[in-house]
């Protein structure tokens, strides 16, 4: 019999792979931290709080009960990227050691500064981990509309055997062995994904923000290069493709943070009390970047503005004052 | 005393550029083909046809005399792309041939499935021929917003020259080598943009789209890759940042094509008899395409679904099923 797929994490993201995971054919255990919050989808079978709407799978079981996990073929962790560390010790507790940790999260960790793969090998060293990302709201999947996504393990066989389980009629899982590589896009991403929405809420123009993406593109290349990552990644599902569905929808709560910010609100008022992922990233970048000497004027006005040292329009001014060179 | 910079064609994006030109500096002469509209536009000193309520620079000359052009230091020339080979040959006669042409379109000569630059090339041999390209908006670049272009030459201190003299403090002209790939960004783009306003119209998603411009990207570099451009060149503002903004935007009349496509309008219907840049472009880059083996199914299902051989529906199909494998 083959052993179930584990998801850690029952928010949108959580609750929508699991739904492709049972489409794909296999038995889901979905894990959430609330008792009551698993007994009421048991019941409902839809996860009225954060995906409506959508009738949860017959071969998905809920829990509260974390064990339930450890006899998983994988587990795919889709709790929040600054619970990472915790998560994965919890897991690390009940797991065998040779089952392999799918990181779902985008983001570095902010106490550390440091990539969430580090810290799940870290916690658990010598464990197989994977990096599932790329363009997908979890409402279009779940709605079963066409979606594609990159899950990389540096172990290459592992990588495509988990992209079959996963892929589905509607989700087209790609695979690869370049961990970091689409590690950083997913967590960059973000910090542009912010930048273009201040573009679009201060008017500049669809031009503007088309620029914006093709040079924050060019520093998130830089970035990957030095850090490990490999080129052909970035160009990717996980890295472009993230890339423009995070800077074109309002559905991205980078994006939309950074459209409110464009439209002249505070840093406060426009993160409207919630953590916005890309704001915690954009200064743990721009140190990384900084450590290695590389040119990435776009996260570092990012980070200016959300500093509160430069305002918008101070910020593109210095980015369209710069020198006139040659591309790359 | 500085020569002026010609610009010829005074459609939207002629007279828009012809604007920017003025404002970095240059004295400007815009040539069109109609005496009546250069005349109109002495006086009202606005193109109230293509490019409403901008006020003409005062730097810049209308005039109906293609012969205005000859002392000037550089030509842009911004007629239709399949217009390229009879407005080269008239300008050929009487530019020096130390003059350099900037070819301001983006296509592939329909009747001989020439890129444009071989047709300049072949029609003024020996003479410069540089390409302008990128993510702009004739309407964002006209209302002074941030914009900034590629221009590339084979002659490196050429381009940087040109660069510099049209780059002004709101349109940012960076400078490259690298013809062919600037060339191939710009028109490949059109027929990915043909096939996003198709995902779009049918109402498969944003997560759809962004995976269709990431794996429409890696076709583009395979294609680019083995026609002589550089990676390098595709990752920039005339690759990655033009197909972002055309495929984004129903300004651009490729995607807006598309859309009306995928909202289920024929062909002819979704064209409103006018002509679609991509629509030509798709067969002859598929054409160019198989001529080295190249694998491009998106570009592919376009040109069946334009030649009426799949529906829309048999195209996601067809896409969604090929089998799982690594990424590039």
């Amino acid at each position: 019999m083959v052993k179930p797929i584990g998801i850690a994490g029952a928010g949108a993201w959580g609750t929508a792979l699991a739904n492709a995971a049972a489409i794909a054919g296999n038995d889901v255990i979905l894990w959430m931290r609330s008792p009551q919050q698993a007994e009421d989808l048991g019941k409902t079978r839809t996860n009225e709080r954060f995906l409506p709407g959508v009738r949860l799978h017959d071969r998905i079981t809920p829990t509260a009960d974390l064990n339930q996990l450890a006899a998983c073929r994988a587990v795919l962790l889709v709790t929040p990227a600054q619970s990472t560390r915790e998560m994965t010790a919890a897991l690390a507790r009940i797991l065998p050691s040779e089952t392999p940790l799918v990181l779902c999260a985008k983001g570095i960790e902010r106490t550390t500064g440091s990539f969430l793969c580090d810290v799940v090998e870290e916690v658990r060293p010598g464990a197989p981990v994977a990096v599932l990302s790329g363009p997908s709201f979890a409402h279009d999947v779940a709605r079963g509309l066409p979606t594609a996504v990159t899950l990389a393990c540096r172990d290459a066989a592992l990588a495509e055997d988990l992209a079959m389980a996963l892929s589905g009629p509607t989700l087209r899982v790609y695979h690869r062995s370049d961990v970091r590589g689409v590690e950083i896009g997913g967590a960059a991403k973000n910090v542009l994904a912010i930048a273009c929405g201040a573009v679009v809420g201060r008017g500049l123009g669809e031009s503007a923000k088309a620029a914006l993406i093709a040079r924050g593109f060019a520093e998130l290349l830089r970035f990957s290069r030095a850090y490990g990552g490999e080129a052909e990644t970035l160009m990717g599902l996980s890295g472009l493709g993230d890339l423009v569905l995070t800077c074109s929808s309002a559905q991205s709560r980078n994006f939309s943070f950074g459209l409110h910010l464009g439209q002249g609100q505070s840093v406060e008022a426009a993160s409207g009390g919630k953590l916005v992922e890309g704001a915690t990233t954009a200064s743990a970048l721009v140190a990384l970047a900084k450590a290695k000497n590389i040119d990435m004027p776009i996260a570092e006005a990012v980070e200016q503005i959300l500093s509160g040292a430069w305002t918008l329009d101070q910020a593109v001014d210095a980015l369209m004052n710069r020198p006139i060179k040659s591309e790359h």
